[in-house]
């Protein structure tokens, strides 16, 4: 910002165009934001890949942008196949004001929850036997909440399945600049260059929120390569419209080539220390994680730590991570994870002192559960008693299905 | 903006705030914005009545607002009574997606377009022997396309109305600030303090777009007096936020008590000044308006000059003024309107020489058509050629229903 201030609308700067970014209505959005979001998305993805800036249609977030995606590719009761894990705010996202419904996709720990096409042909002839019309998959890569990136095997596959069944792939590519070590982050947009499809059938969401840190600005893209649903697209997104302002701002601020490669490069950096000295930290009290190279956030199993193999304990051990240990993190079974145990820990929205506290926390809860579980084996009732004390106070402070901040949706107080 | 450099995140002065309102996502908005517009939207109405900032919902737009509302008190089937004629957006801003049904409530010249409850009750008795679910009446106040204001006498009625049927009220009051002679403009804000009703029916639509021209801005507002209705709006506007970085200027810019001040006294004065000018040029030239104090617009009667009195001949005429005139007015049609011969000319959006063009071109054009008029007495068949070639001409390069610029969704190219 200091050193563009005619990026912005409102230095001295930038005034004199004020006017004209603030009465601009256009919903195509600004030339120099198409612009400079075709080119970002581009380098993100080792400029491997070109995005045309005609096909960029905004939308109030990739919130916005998924709902507007489903009401152009589905009608109510439709559906989309979604391989579990999944973000759990597309349960409101997609469906909530579209009517559509979301099938899982069975993963699990078996294979480090890859997706298989045999999952994905069991989820569609089941669909098939309930009648249920599938439209399309919807995949995140990288993934939300895993942190791990479809290789370019599964994605040829993957790109083969909706071309043989006729469905839509709906890409989430919103974490594309957040892989942080190899291999390489692979979009669906350098697969279809390779392999025979039909490009109509593909389809791009992707936001600033995370690649930019910039959530506040609600900048989200539909970048469809299917000329009908762009154009529908752009037509919905008078909805939610990007603000003239912050295109402007946007436009500037990645226009600065020197910048973007240093931000990416820089953000890659800390995100893979941040990873190493969170994962790390685990390791040393026994607490493995999914190895992954991307996202935010890391894929923990704790399943050792619950009293039996089920949902309910692992409901119970999130609320003492919670209460008593005092860390926010997200129980698997909030993404439809298929298996008990597993939990999704933020590891890039805090400093390194935060960081340290945390390793702490988990340090100090390990120690007292392992003790804790030397004395359950003599005093079994002693625990179980104290856990039903700890559910009613619980009760009233939490809800089991929407207990973290997943999107801003979620965190509605009232 | 020179003069309140904090008040952008885009300035040395309001740089070491960019990370905290770049990532601020919690979808109830920044304090301070809600605030700013809770005292603007009070001091529109001349500080009769107060907002309660908690209650300020974000959305998409006044496009976004109008289609929340109707998600949140409507299902696909239900329908509003809406007075004609009314702005064409809503067709599809309230009804794309949500499915719900528009239902007209007639007006005409008969008594200057003003609304009557005998129609109201017509429209609602119609609609009960179709077995349409009534849920509620949308009025625009003051109106577009009329310019003109809702009395308080209206307002009662309309408010017992709702209360009788225990239907609701959805009020878009997006032009507020715009009335510039007398008559005060009357909120229904204002009389819901004053009579007794079921507050739970009454929302209000606001925007910022018309009343400080910041359309590219995207900052629309749901104002409901019913919590659950509010709660789930606020859910809602995760599909349309306000980027943060425009919610913190909008409330940087409306903090300023005296620049408001003067801003709403001189956008008066300039549209008073203007509409003055507009009418009394058409008026020179025979051409009359309906009598307006509000909006950026008037409502021309150009029914004398229909060829007969049909929407065929006022399509005829609209063709001739756009490609001919080189005029861009508005169809009464494009609004439902019940008679034929009404345009809407938006007279705020063009600088004093821009208007001057305008009225001298609306002269030579009634000059030459008294001229023709005298010569069809004579040639009828010579002027029938004439525009059948004209019409010829202009079904490729227009369609009848969306002629106008009305919203960024009615200007799709494509």
């Amino acid at each position: 910002m200091a050193k563009h201030p005619q990026a912005s609308i409102c230095t001295l700067e930038g005034l004199d165009d004020f006017k004209d970014v603030a009465i601009f209505q256009d919903y195509h959005g600004l030339p120099e934001f198409r612009n400079a979001v075709a080119n970002f998305m581009a380098k993100v993805r080792g400029n491997r890949v070109k995005f045309d800036p005609d096909r960029i249609v905004m939308s109030g977030g990739a919130t916005g942008a998924h709902e507007t995606v489903a009401f152009c590719l589905a009608d109510p009761g439709d559906a989309f196949l979604v391989p579990i894990p999944y973000y759990p705010g597309f349960d409101r996202d997609l469906r909530w004001r579209t009517g559509v419904q979301l099938l899982p996709v069975h993963s699990d720990s078996s294979n480090n929850f890859k997706i298989t096409m045999n999952a994905m042909e069991e989820a569609y002839a089941k669909a098939a036997a309930e009648n249920i019309r599938v439209k399309g998959i919807l995949i995140t890569n990288p993934s939300n909440p895993l942190g791990t990136i479809l290789d370019r095997a599964t994605l040829v596959d993957l790109v083969a399945f909706v071309n043989s069944k006729h469905i839509h792939l709906v890409c989430d590519e919103i974490y594309a600049a957040t892989v942080f070590t190899q291999p390489d982050f692979v979009s669906v947009a350098e697969v279809i260059d390779e392999v025979e499809c039909n490009r109509d059938l593909i389809h791009i969401v992707y936001s600033l929120s995370k690649d930019l840190g910039l959530p506040g600005f609600r900048v989200g893209i539909v970048y469809s390569y299917n000329d009908a649903v762009m154009r529908c697209a752009r037509k919905m997104s008078s909805f939610g419209l990007v603000s003239t302002q912050t295109q402007r701002l946007v436009a500037g601020l990645l226009s600065d080539d020197e910048f973007v490669g240093r931000y990416i490069f820089e953000s890659a950096e800390r995100l893979a220390t941040r990873h190493e000295r969170f994962t790390s930290g685990l390791e040393q009290v026994g607490i493995g994680c999914l190895e992954s190279n991307s996202g935010l956030f890391l894929w923990m199993d704790l399943h050792k730590m619950l009293k039996e193999q089920s949902f309910e304990s692992e409901m119970e051990l999130w609320r003492v991570v919670v209460n008593e240990v005092k860390l926010n993190v997200s129980p698997g079974q909030s993404f439809h994870c298929a298996e008990p145990g597993w939990f999704r820990v933020c590891f890039a929205n805090m400093d390194d002192e935060v960081v340290e506290i945390a390793l702490r926390r988990i340090r100090t809860f390990v120690a007292k559960a392992d003790l804790a579980a030397k004395k359950r084996r003599c005093w079994q009732n002693k625990l179980n008693k104290l856990s039903f004390k700890s559910r009613i106070f619980d009760d009233v402070a939490m809800s089991p299905r929407s207990p973290m901040p997943h999107s801003p949706m979620l965190r509605a107080q009232n």
